[in-house]
C-alpha cells in the first residue's frame, strides 16, 4: 500500500492538520525503462515550505492544490532499469511525500551510508550545512574578530553557522527560544553567547551586552522583532544574510518593522536574500569544507527525528513552535 | 563683519529658526604663516547635516553645540599666507557658515570657475554628482534594459541617478512630490516614467503599472511608504542602494515600515547603505565620466540658488518641504 500527502488547502496563517489529506493506493507502480522505484526513509520538513503552501510569487513555484507535498528526500532503490542506479542504493533528492514512488533517476544524488548516517544528508552534509556555510561566507564575508549573531540558533542552520564562525575564529552570539536550548549553544557548539529571546525583555540591551564591539554579521533566521533588536547594535559596513523569516511566514496581516533604511545609510551596511540554490557552483567547495571539519569533530549537529510517515504534517508544524532543536526530519 | 551661524539647539523633530544662532564679530582675522582667509560664495544645504545636528552616533561626528554649523562651501581666497593658493582662487571645502573664515588649507581643493558655474562643483560636478554616479554603479550595478526606480527623483541626487541610467541604458522610473516635478523629470531630465507620490493613492499599482518587468534597482533616497510600495516590485536579485531617508529624518519616534525581511528572503534582494566618502578612491573616474556627460550634454542640472547669508537656515529647512529642485544652493 502505498500512501501520499497532498496539499488540500493554502494555509491561512498557521498550517493546521486539516490543510493535508492522507491518500492510499494498493496498486503497486510500474517501473518502466529509465525508471527506478523508490522507498522513502527519511523526509525533510522545513521552513521554506510553507512559502510554497503559499500562492504567492517566491523563488520555487507554489505547491499545486491537490498534488503530492514535496520535500528533501532520502530514499533507497527498491528495483531500478536506470543504469545509473541499482537496487539498496541510496538517494537524495527533492520528491513527494509518499511512501513508494517512481522516479526518473534525474536531479537524484546517490548518498553513501558508510561515509556518514543517512539523515546527516538531510542536514549538516546537504541543504543544511550548505545554506550555512555559504550564506556566511558569500554574504557575510566573515573575518577572525568579528562578532557574528544568528537568529534561530538553535536550529538547523543557526547551530552550523555559528561553529562555522568558531571555526573561523569570530565572537558568535545565539539567539534561542529556551533556557536548555540557549545552554546548548554554549555547552554543544561553543557559542560564545546566548540570549533567551522569550525570557529577555530588552533585547537591544541584551545584544549590546553580549556583543560589546557590536555586531558584524547577522546570520538572520526569523526576522520580526529579534531583527529589530540587532539593528541598534550594527556596526559599520555590518552584513546582515536574510535567510529566512520564520518568525513572519505565518502572519496573514503584513508584518512591520522598524524602519531598516535610516540604520543601513548611517552604517553603510548590507542586508541580503540569500538562497542556497542560487549557489550551486559553489556546493562541492562547501561540501568538502564541511566533511573535513566533520571528520576532524570541528563540526558537530544536533538532529529531531520523528517517526512515521503519518507524523510528517505534525512534524512541519512543529518547527513554527519551535519544538525541534537541530534539523528536523522524519523517519518512515 | 564678520557673520556666523552657530547649532543653538538640538532639533527635535523639524529643524526650527531657532535652533539657530547669528553671532556677528568686528574683529578682522589674522593669517599666520601657511593660513589663508577665505569669503563664502556658495553654501551647500544638506538632508544629511541633519543627522549632525543629533547627537545620536552616526557616520560623521555630531556637530557641537555652540560652535558653527558646517557645510561643502566654495570660497574666494581673499589672502594667503600658504604656497599652495593664491588671492583670487576658488575653492571647495567643508567649512563653517561663516562669511569670512581662517583656513589651513588643508582638505581644501581648488575649483575652476573656467570650466563649470562655481555652485556645479557642490553638485553635479561634487558630492551630489559622486553620489550618484557611485552609489549606482557601485551598488546598484546597473545593467542595460534594466528597470530602475528613484525617490526623491527631482532632488539633487536623484535627477542625476535618472539621467545616469538612461546613458546607461535602463528604463527609469522617478518618484516625486507634485506634478511640477513629476513633468520636469520627463522634459528635462529625460526620465520615462514619473510618479507623483502626493496625489497617488495606491503607490504599489503605480510602480507596478509604471515598472511592467520589475524593478532592479532602487536607488532610495527617502525611505517610508514610497519605500515599501517598491518592495512589492522588486525582481530577483534586486539591489537597493540605500542612500538616504529623507522622509523620516524628522521623526522622533522611531518609524515603523513593512517588513523588508520576507522581500529579500524571496527575491534574493540586496539592500545597501550608501555613503560616498567610503569610495573617495573611485573620485577621479566618477568626476572624468560626468564631465564627459556633462560635456556632451548628456547630463544636465537643476538647482535652486537661494540669495544671502541670513536664509541659510531656512533654505536647509525648507529641503524637508521638497521645496529644491534640483540641488539647493545659498549664494552669499
Amino acid at each position: 500500500m502505498i500512501q501520499t500527502i497532498l496539499l488540500k488547502n493554502r494555509p491561512k496563517g498557521n498550517p493546521k492538520s486539516s490543510d493535508f489529506e492522507f491518500v492510499k493506493d494498493d496498486k503497486t507502480p510500474t517501473v518502466n525503462e529509465g525508471e527506478l522505484l523508490l522507498e522513502t526513509i527519511y523526509v525533510s520538513v522545513d521552513p521554506y515550505l510553507r512559502g510554497r503552501m503559499s500562492d504567492a510569487k517566491s523563488y520555487m513555484p507554489p505547491f499545486e492544490l491537490n498534488k503530492p507535498m514535496k520535500s528533501g528526500i532520502i530514499a533507497k532503490v527498491k528495483s531500478s532499469k536506470n543504469d545509473n542506479f541499482k537496487e539498496g542504493d541510496y538517494v537524495m533528492g527533492m520528491l513527494d511525500w509518499k511512501t513508494l514512488q517512481i522516479s526518473s533517476g534525474k536531479e537524484l544524488m546517490k548518498v553513501d551510508a558508510e561515509k556518514a548516517p543517512l539523515s546527516a544528508y538531510l542536514g549538516i552534509l546537504g541543504m543544511t550545512g550548505l545554506t550555512a556555510y555559504l550564506g556566511l561566507t558569500q554574504i557575510g564575508k566573515p573575518q577572525k574578530g568579528e562578532t557574528l549573531i544568528v537568529s534561530g540558533a538553535a536550529g538547523a542552520v543557526g547551530s552550523v553557522v555559528g561553529q562555522i564562525a568558531k571555526n573561523l575564529g569570530l565572537r558568535v552570539i545565539g539567539v534561542a527560544g529556551t533556557d536548555e536550548k540557549v545552554e546548548l549553544l554554549k555547552s554543544k557548539f561553543g557559542f560564545d553567547e546566548g540570549i533567551n529571546y522569550n525570557t529577555t525583555t530588552d533585547m537591544k540591551a541584551a545584544i549590546a551586552k553580549a556583543a560589546p564591539n557590536g555586531i558584524d554579521i547577522y546570520f538572520d533566521n526569523v526576522g520580526g522583532p529579534i531583527s529589530d533588536a540587532v539593528l541598534f547594535n550594527i556596526n559599520k559596513f555590518s552584513r546582515t544574510i536574510n535567510c529566512g523569516a520564520i518568525s513572519v511566514y505565518n502572519e496573514t496581516e503584513l508584518p512591520k518593522s522598524i524602519s531598516v533604511q535610516p540604520f543601513l545609510v548611517k552604517n553603510s551596511a548590507l542586508m541580503q536574500g540569500f538562497i542556497v540554490s542560487n549557489y550551486s557552483e559553489k556546493f562541492p567547495e562547501a561540501m568538502k569544507q564541511l566533511g573535513e571539519w566533520l571528520a576532524a569533530e570541528k563540526l558537530t549537529y544536533t538532529e529531531t527525528v520523528v517517526e512515521g510517515f503519518e507524523n510528517i504534517p505534525q512534524a512541519f508544524m512543529d518547527l513554527f513552535e519551535g519544538k525541534n532543536t537541530g534539523k528536523m526530519v522524519v523517519k518512515i
